[in-house]
């Protein structure tokens, strides 16, 4: 069912296919970096898995391989970036950048872009704060799979939420969700395995509550974070909302039902009220309000205090960050397992590019 | 069982009842306002049924109705602040106007405040950004109520996290929302009319679900947004710890189980990691990204788009802050109900300052 490769095997690939398209050699290495963090974490749906599907957004001229990022409004602690159609893979890292470079200057710094595309895992960018002693943060919209509370309609992405807070000796918390009850790479293992989906997760194309996986391809929709009314689905409605915002109407991207779609066989919104995928990214320097040392060393603190909370018979309290952190060394040290089907498409892109794989 | 006043008859109650705890008169005004802000907008746990409990731990020293709040740590667009062991209520206040005065001068400002207290509605607080169009954002640590998945432990406070945004013809879009299933403002209406509470909202001491609204007296706890791990609890633990951080371990609060308690009954920790409560505001110009006017135009089109989406049967799809609206209006009309037990508190108080109720 699957085959095992390394990362430096897969990442190589990655980077042949990606100049293929026209990246730049400097794109290519990174867009490969970004993608392939989301299967070092254990994030299966968002990485090596949707290589083929970039492809054929590039084949179907939705991205642009050769773009120029650019900043096209700012203020001291802001920037609105243009992604020009680029990879999300690396206009998002350009942008984290800006915001990490306001953040030296002036504090913080916050950074909303239009005219992107799929950015991979929102952690990624997230944790590139840590390394400057800063509190990072990542958002993004996208394809609309989510029905608000009471809505039949499908209005909202998943709009993951990423914040990372280094600490001192003890490894950095970080938060990294959908805003759902379940992402939707969850629910495609379900499909795939025929079984039924925990009540919560989904409703059919009425707006009743449903345990069929494949509801989604019948009008369904995925639930925000809470699931139903009774159980704070407006609050996870809420969340997604305020990542659409602050990702699409802040920057001029497409948001709500406009947001464009990942998979290339659906159109595009014939009436667009924007440009792309929309993102949004933070960075505080930590000293900009205590001694780094001195907010480290109570995160470690913190972390401790959490991570020794008396837990439930058999069980164990995480710290936000824990199980992805394991999945890393582990893949990174064992390899990385790729699906049958993954493998299959890997092979054709391969083919199609005059590839080894 | 209830009894209704007007806005302007509590108004005057409250604040002289802050006049006789030695409030200055700026200060009392002040905190009447941000205190009925919350029983105006439907959120009665947070309003005039608080004020005996602000009395008792002014009694106990742990308010201080004459701080000196005041600004310990700053850059071009951040703060902490000290509220001196004040009022959340007017420290609040303070913390958010430095906030909006560093994004008037930077784009943005982010503030971190400890030595706080209870400071009534997040969302009055964010709403203040809306009238110099930006968009606001406010946070607040709070009493250790709800375990960590997996935890059988109380670590962390209700925790909400308030934004609003600003729009042009549609009113603004503002989200209030506490980070478990349900407030405990929920819980306390089903144990007073003995009812069961839904499952996912709290489990018992020992970690088991649990459906008896009671179970917090007992060593239960609330459960974060989610309710369970199938369910997502993971995602409103990483929301409740998220905003403990910003608020608390950025600031130099007291975090976690360390949050010191409303109520007077309860002890302090013994071991406090820093000073009080904490919170957190943010505020972002929107022309820091946009033109206002631009950015303010799509977000009617959000909030359009959003009212319209096709509705379940018999069902409207809600703005975040719709309800609340609504319930405003008509309460500055129709005047405010207070249960009979908050009639009861709130004539002990005015015989303990001699004042008529």
């Amino acid at each position: 069912m699957e085959q095992r490769f390394s990362y430096h095997h897969l990442w190589e690939f990655t980077k042949e296919v990606f100049i293929r398209m026209g990246c730049s050699l400097e794109h290519a290495k990174l867009a490969s970096e970004v993608l392939l963090a989301a299967d070092l974490r254990g994030i299966d749906s968002h990485g090596i898995a949707r290589l083929s599907g970039y492809v054929r957004l590039w084949e179907a001229k939705r991205i642009n391989a050769q773009p120029n990022i650019r900043i096209v409004h700012e203020t001291p602690s802001t920037a609105v970036i243009d992604g020009d159609a680029g990879l999300g893979l690396v206009v998002a890292p350009y942008a984290m950048e800006v915001a990490i470079q306001k953040a030296s200057a002036v504090g913080t710094g916050w950074v909303s872009v239009k005219n992107s595309n799929h950015f991979g895992i929102a952690g990624y960018h997230a944790m590139k704060a840590l390394e400057h002693d800063m509190i990072g943060m990542a958002m993004t919209n996208a394809s609309p799979l989510v029905a608000p509370t009471f809505a039949k309609e499908r209005m909202l992405g998943t709009n993951p939420i990423a914040v990372a807070i280094p600490a001192k000796e003890q490894p950095p918390f970080v938060a990294d969700f959908a805003t759902t009850t379940a992402a939707n790479g969850k629910l495609e293992i379900l499909q795939r395995k025929n079984q039924e989906a925990p009540s919560g997760w989904i409703q059919d194309k009425d707006g009743n509550p449903s345990t069929n996986p494949h509801e989604l391809k019948d009008g369904g929709a995925l639930l925000p974070l809470g699931g139903d009314r009774e159980h704070g689905s407006h609050k996870g409605y809420c969340l997604g909302a305020i990542v659409d915002i602050f990702s699409a109407v802040l920057s001029g991207a497409n948001y709500g039902p406009w947001a464009p779609p990942f998979v290339s066989f659906l159109p595009l919104a014939p009436d667009p009220v924007g440009e792309g995928l929309g993102h949004f990214f933070g960075a505080m320097r930590v000293d900009a309000f205590r001694p780094a040392d001195e907010f480290k060393t109570h995160m470690d603190t913190w972390i401790n205090r959490f991570r020794n909370a008396t837990p439930v018979a058999g069980k164990q309290v995480l710290i936000p960050g824990d199980p992805e952190r394991e999945m890393y060394h582990q893949r990174l040290q064992d390899g990385i397992p790729v699906l049958a089907p993954v493998v299959k498409d890997m092979k054709d892109v391969a083919t199609k590019f005059n590839l080894n794989f």
